[in-house]
């Protein structure tokens, strides 16, 4: 029967996905100056150079003081899952290095750290008590509402007193705290991370140790034109950055197992990889590589590049899916084997059309749903945990595109489930408008939009069609007209 | 207190508006072929001249058949209201010329027909039986739901024995029947309507004598590349059906008195003239007249161009507003004293911006929601009877547009009733997708797409905003930041 | 050698062409007011039908006045001919119709008109003299330069005696005089050429009968939304105007060749038909046949869909060929097999993008080169006779897309010749701006631009691209990268 | 008499500016790979970052190979000056610094460079013998055509041995060589100048010390997104390196003085720099002090930020005027009291509108000749020099805006001649198209296009334009139309 296809499982999760550093501040009070992306984005240099955007993340949404106003929307559009998020510099904005905990550094790789309650106890003497109980009065406000919560403990922020970006910058890495290309920032992490499982593991049902550390080590040693922290463009600190996470990722979830029952996870920028044409197989293989399996593959398999890590191998309960486009790829003779080909994926112009005549975003992401798909099959061959599409979404102010854009995703998640796909949920990013990092309040992810000046949320039409598909569990027939991706012959529209 | 002001009147109607030939058809067996705009549109010679799209109305959304799972969704969307058609062809596919009626002529004009209850059992005898009765359960369908029901009798196709479109142009008028030139037309009309009356009274809650006429006579006999029946340039042509038109409007008022004691109105293409330039102001009120004062005024004042005319004043309880866009002119030193400026109003290219930045739809028209506001205020200052907003909507079939239009030109009925304007409801255009005339299918104007292959109707995006405003009668707070209209730089989309 | 292939033949002429009404007017004085256009496009009814432009042919280029600064320039553009125009309304602007000559009428066909010197003396008595004299002067001015002269002897309008389009109209095409629908327009068409002849022949190296008679019946008859006189639709009266146009041909070349011994041809609307898919086919030979080859077939192989007709046979010297874009058809089951695909050739928006990447004009017509070459080879095949470009050009107000059209379709041409096409020369439509019949002075044509205001003219870009190849019978190597079409991804530009 | 303002000074030049890195390579054997951007531009990293294009230098025009036949092609182009440029790394590859001169460091400011015969004739022999010699060998070929040279003696890539920016990049400027951030990067320019001079100033009619040095330490230091070398962003090297610009060029114009009796200039990157509203008047004016007049005030009247320095006043013969677009700015809060303004000058979409409707490049800036004779004139009365614009041109592959871009700049050059500006000359940027640093081959400045594969160079239709000014010293009357600056309503096009 084919109506049942459209049908969700019936205790899929429908909800967003937020972070502290975009979605916290607003109202005065809320400020985090203890982290390295405050230091960067206040940095007259980098508004100078354009490499940040000059909006300030004290101007943000202000969920840190209106998150049950938040929460009643959600509830409103029918969400019954959060992926929330807790801020390290807010918890710990001094070092919490006096603390000594027992580890072991072996063939450069931290492979045990030992945090106890004896440590959890000081730990807790360091922290800020009044972010933690802040942060619990959140949680509360959301779990009171019978949800889901999905804590992530990890993204994107370092406390300052581990990275200070700056002076990483002004130095060529010569001189820190250098973030993740130092050891100490795993331990610390990792004591992070037990005091946190400590402080919340009641109000939690799954936890994430972090989010997109690919991204973080690619914008911030590769990439540096999009305005990352510390922005030095360096390949052997990129892959540094890389293995200091991963490590990091496999002694979190060590220690949470050994404070919570709950199941962790990681979660992940994925997309779909595709050769440019049959010639670039090759290529893409090794573009999905260095993009997203190589970290995956380690803290599943155990192998990092072909070197056995024993240390590593099952250190993960469910997988954190975030797609937003594909990425189409050719060969190159450079130092990566594949390059990415403009006018597909992320590589168009905002407002434009693909080369297939796919609608960009106002970023320049293509739409491509059927991606998800792809993926979701592909990582399930891979892995075989469970599944959360983690993010999803599309930067578009006018919403445009935002309402087929649900609909179509949601379709292909639904044909990956139908195909044996192990997915649990799905969380839009997001539920409001946030600051986008380097760009500032530019990129509009929300079903609601925020008027910065006024705090107030706004409900796009998007949100109603996302409330009848998660309050019916199901792709309305009435909706599934949106579930075919569009191609267009023209596209453009843009804002003044 | 500022919030009461996004508040509608608690009895406020909303709802839907149609017509006969554009929706009924579509499901076999429900073809209407006795009409002028039936040959007209299946002419191989204008369809050759492409003066029509060669789409067929048979091939229609099919209301005919569907009126019930029209119903359900008006329903669902808070409808409590619908303006519905009866097709004159139906019910007289043959002529009823044989049922003698006293009536006068005076000075030109018809000044009194007098259908009597004898007349109308004759006309009973002639009268299509099962379309009488099929139109009896589609109403019964509607009203049994609660709603209020407006039945227009007239929308544009004449039946064939009363204008042959081809023959009109293949004549250059000299040879008939000619529809709207000859006085017949306007006897003839009011049997029809005195018809419709006393069979359908029990069931209307009120009466509307006819659609647009204004469009009709303009498009018929002037503006001949839009392609509407007889499509022969005249402006001579053009006066006279307008001046039958208000002869007929007036007889039909005086026959449905007699019959029943609901208001009778008139529905009307009106739109917001304004000046392009200061020195263009006379020519502004020039085309207000033209377009659509003289036609109003003729059955309120009883005027006619200075020339006195009793028998037509005070012929309207209601006015049917219909509204688009508006009208920017300046002074020409043709026939007429003005002509519309290029580049605003219905004169912008498809999806393209106007010279205001304001987006245009897919046929071309701009959006301009403070012209609602600016045309009830004076409608109201001019005539002073109550008004229904019953056409409003917008051709954009993927629905980038439409959700902001609604909520904006609904703040702008609001603003107008806030400043003393006696507004009593607004009836979308349409609930559906429809055949738009010599335009075919092409331009889509429903809160619901239609796929024509399976006639299943599916919610667009604006369908649900709309729901929210009509269940709420008021535009939700969470709506408010589309209440302004929206200026862009850039836009163009176009589905292949 | 490459490079030979560059090379055009020796005696190639390169120049323009132009027609009397599009060009003569402008300066006060040269008004022509006896032809049907010149009511035409005066009428109120049509301006305001919007099916003229408003634009007046009388404040046009003015090159009755300004021939040789126009001259001059074509000379600075190393051209060496020109197809020049007599207007039959400026040398009959009353009825020769006192003038009795013999003719012969079989089959309701025109078989035979004999003029002979009697009666060119009588029609010298009719003839305005002044209009004669100046014509005489204009070609003088053009020969003493030491140019070749094309004289081509209708162009579209005729003396209102013999066609009174409003009339017609206003009828149904009861009344006329009623232009190529009646026989008599053939033989005052023969008179009118044989005194033209008879006047001019010394100054004349080739003569052409007529410009495009299929654009003439095909927009005056069937689409009529272009704003053609007599703007009736009528299949019907289409065929007759083709058959007398056929008749005038065949008998004004009879009448030359016994005054002239110059070649004689005519000078054709012409495109390159594509099917959409493999099984449109047919329907492009249908259209093949419909739109070009029935009328030239005729009046070479001497049979009209079948029916012989030997008076008819062998009389064409030469074939004028205007290639502008191509048709792209698909099949239909309306009264003609075919119609045109939007997005292709004459049928794409204004400045957008074909189908195909390829760029389209300010009038919506895709630059097609190749299509220039296929029609010249196909024609070669079918006719054998020598041929001239006598038209080619492009409405590119700001010269955007006109030097590579002019470069590519050249370049066309020499491929074309390359593989057998005998093409003795290229005209370039046009010179300088001119008036565009119902589009008035929007589309701009020239290699120069006029400003209409003060009538001065001015280089664009393209004219000088012109003269090089001009001046150097070949494509300059310098200019080869602009042989190859162009596509394109987007595409839009707009003055206002 | 108002022709008159259309012609030139009868002296005036018509000419192109080239630079050594970005014209020089392309045929085998060329390479120079002993600079700084040699380095830059094949740096993998940079490759995979983004931060250059992957286009290689070596991959370029080739004019060290075909230099005459681009003199040919600029001879026939009616050119009768050149701005040439030879590159520092070519004639010393490796260090100088063992040729010791005199110098005397004051203040932190080089004051006084001696550079005596003797130590020419050092630098003789450590400098690349065949690369004079080659040198030599194209300005003979310009010289011999009897045209002016003008050469430019440093135009941006620093010899390796100076600058290594890779070094200094991953050290954050801690380990060099650092370029002109180090004082003996001065001396050893000077001694490179004086050994220049030495070598080539019989061939030469004017000198420029080096090309936009504004540019060099703006992109170099502040906005490193722009792709160029080192790309480190530090506000105080930014400083640091224009004082050393400052002292290198007052040094080498001391000594030019010493060696050559010929004029002695700089050639700088100038525009227009206009507030966005009246209050933003007083950031307008910071603009210019920070982006053009504070360098050019020293060399001219003795001060920087006021602090005298008399070892620098007077020390400019004439001015190198480049001009492409303005700069929009409105006030910040920033380090910088301006910022630019979005959709304005340089800061415009490719192929998009300005705010104010002008069309922008594919560059993105806009086309906004006024500024052309606003700077002019202010430069006149600023420092009173005589001027020639050494840059002026426009990235636009397919020679759209160009044609109409030269017309509508040279027209205001001649305004600002007539009202007293003394403009001496005109160079095009540029002849052909070239290596545009980090953006690789994609913007096209060239009157003629080069086919990269074959290294043919083909006439743009612009070229004809220029050929027709350049030869007649004047704006023909045949282009006067296109003097007005152009305002658009739509504009985009894109080449795949």
């Amino acid at each position: 029967m084919q109506y049942m296809y459209t049908q969700f499982p019936k205790d899929f999760l429908f909800g967003f996905s937020m972070s502290s550093f975009q979605f916290e501040m607003g109202i005065p009070g809320s400020e985090d100056t203890a982290s390295d992306w405050w230091v960067w984005t206040h940095s007259h240099e980098n508004i100078t150079a354009e490499l940040v955007s000059g909006d300030l993340p004290e101007n943000g949404p202000g969920y840190w003081n209106l998150y049950s106003i938040d929460h009643t929307i959600a509830d409103r559009l029918g969400m019954n899952a959060a992926r929330l998020c807790v801020e390290w510099s807010r918890i710990f904005p001094k070092p919490t290095t006096e603390v000594k905990v027992d580890y072991e550094i072996r063939d450069n790789a931290v492979v045990h750290v030992d945090v106890r309650e004896v440590h959890l106890k000081k730990l807790d003497e360091l922290a800020n008590k009044a972010a933690v109980e802040h942060y619990r009065e959140i949680f509360c406000d959301w779990k009171k509402r019978g949800k889901i919560l999905i804590l992530n403990l990890y993204h994107w922020p370092l406390p300052l007193w581990l990275h200070d970006p700056l002076r990483a910058r002004a130095s060529g890495l010569k001189e820190g705290p250098l973030g993740w290309l130092e050891k100490r920032t795993v331990i610390e992490f990792v004591k992070y991370v037990a005091y946190v499982v400590w402080k919340f593991d009641d109000l939690v049902d799954m936890w994430s140790t972090m989010n997109e550390p690919n991204a973080l080590y690619m914008m911030g040693y590769v990439f540096v034109k999009r305005g990352f922290p510390p922005g030095v463009l360096s390949l052997d600190a990129a892959r540094k950055a890389m293995l200091n996470l991963i490590d990091a990722h496999a002694r979190a979830y060590d220690v949470i197992k050994e404070l919570s029952k709950k199941p962790v996870g990681i979660i992940y920028a994925f997309t779909w990889v595709e050769p440019l044409k049959e010639e670039d197989k090759e290529a893409a293989e090794s573009a999905k590589l260095d993009y997203m399996y190589r970290f995956i593959d380690a803290i599943t398999k155990g192998y990092i590049d072909g070197v056995r890590r024993d240390d590593l191998r099952n250190h993960l309960d469910w997988l954190g899916v975030n797609y937003y486009t594909r990425l189409v790829v050719t060969r190159s003779k450079d130092l990566l084997l594949w390059r990415p080909v403009k006018n597909y994926g992320f590589h168009c112009n905002p407002n434009s059309l693909s080369i297939d005549g796919r609608p960009a975003s106002d970023f320049g992401w293509e739409v491509y749903p059927e991606g998800l798909k792809y993926l979701l099959l592909e990582l399930k061959h891979r892995y075989g945990v469970p599944m959360i599409v983690t993010e999803n979404g599309i930067a578009d102010k006018l919403d445009i595109l935002r309402p087929r854009y649900i609909v179509s995703h949601l379709a292909q998640v639904i044909e990956a489930i139908k195909k044996g796909a192990d997915v649990r949920g799905y969380l839009h990013w997001s539920l409001i408008d946030n600051y986008e990092w380097a760009q500032g309040f530019k990129m509009r992810f929300g079903l609601c939009y925020v008027d910065y000046e006024t705090k107030k949320r706004y409900l796009r039409p998007s949100a109603l069609v996302f409330r009848e598909i998660a309050t019916s569990k199901s792709i309305p027939e009435d909706f599934e007209y949106m579930k075919e991706p569009i191609k267009l012959r023209e596209f453009r529209i843009d804002v003044d």
